[in-house]
């Protein structure tokens, strides 16, 4: 199995995990704590899937932290496996939930005046939320592209 | 370089681009032809998106259609990978604008009254386009997934 930048158990992998975790932290906390959120569903399903992508690479960041610490080899064919699979599923999610926040945004500013009517509305915060979510998607689709890399080649 | 199910150059390879092709044109078509879509930009987006993957899964299946009649082999390097750049930022594309005009659709019908009091919105047409882009996404994810196998192991 090759060892590529990015890849279980070594430092570049649990930076982008870090990242992964951070930059989705920071989107769901943007998104929870604007006001009017819960009018659409968009973002209440963005708030979702920033907490399973949270869930999903804070754990594989205690992993790789104690594959680090023990220097043990993480790129079996069984974990390889289970991250490829998970890493995938996770990113297309965030993917789906970051596009259609967007989607809707865009219709909320630009296509409509409901933002600038609707003062309730945090329509800035929304935007600051789907910008951190789909860099913290970026960061997940380097560690799925790097894991299907490794599976493959394995 | 494996004999996948769905690779280029083989009949299964190409009825997934037709595949593709027909549910790209449907989608197209349906949300052309529904009265008010240029009411949303995620709309003309999904429009532009399955123009583009019209446009590359017709290419392809020609491709297909000459090696076939040929019986040439397309299995090499060079068109492997560009056949593997090209079927992810497509289907990433149309992931990006089935999902952002999904969560339009959302919110014009159920967070919001707009659907029930603006008779002149196609909103059935909009679900119907949007499911038709969704299967096209699907359709070609999978021939991303087999290519991004071929150019693994290559």
């Amino acid at each position: 199995m090759k060892d590529l930048f990015g890849s279980p158990g070594k430092v570049s992998g649990l930076v982008l995990r870090m990242g992964q975790c951070f930059f989705a932290a920071a989107s769901l906390g943007v998104m929870a704590s604007a006001s009017g959120f819960s009018t659409a569903t968009a973002f209440c399903y963005l708030i979702a899937s920033m907490g399973l992508q949270l869930l999903w690479s804070f754990g594989l960041a205690c992993f790789d932290v104690h594959a680090l610490r023990l220097k043990r080899d993480l790129h079996n064919h069984i974990f390889v496996s289970l991250f490829v699979v998970g890493d995938w599923v996770t990113a297309t999610l965030s993917l789906a939930a970051s596009c259609s926040s967007a989607g809707v945004i865009v219709l909320l500013i630009k296509d409509t005046t409901i933002c600038r009517t609707e003062t309730k509305l945090s329509c800035d915060m929304f935007q600051i939320s789907v910008g951190l979510a789909f860099v913290s998607w970026f960061l997940l689709a380097i560690s799925s592209y790097v894991m299907f890399l490794l599976a493959a080649s394995a």
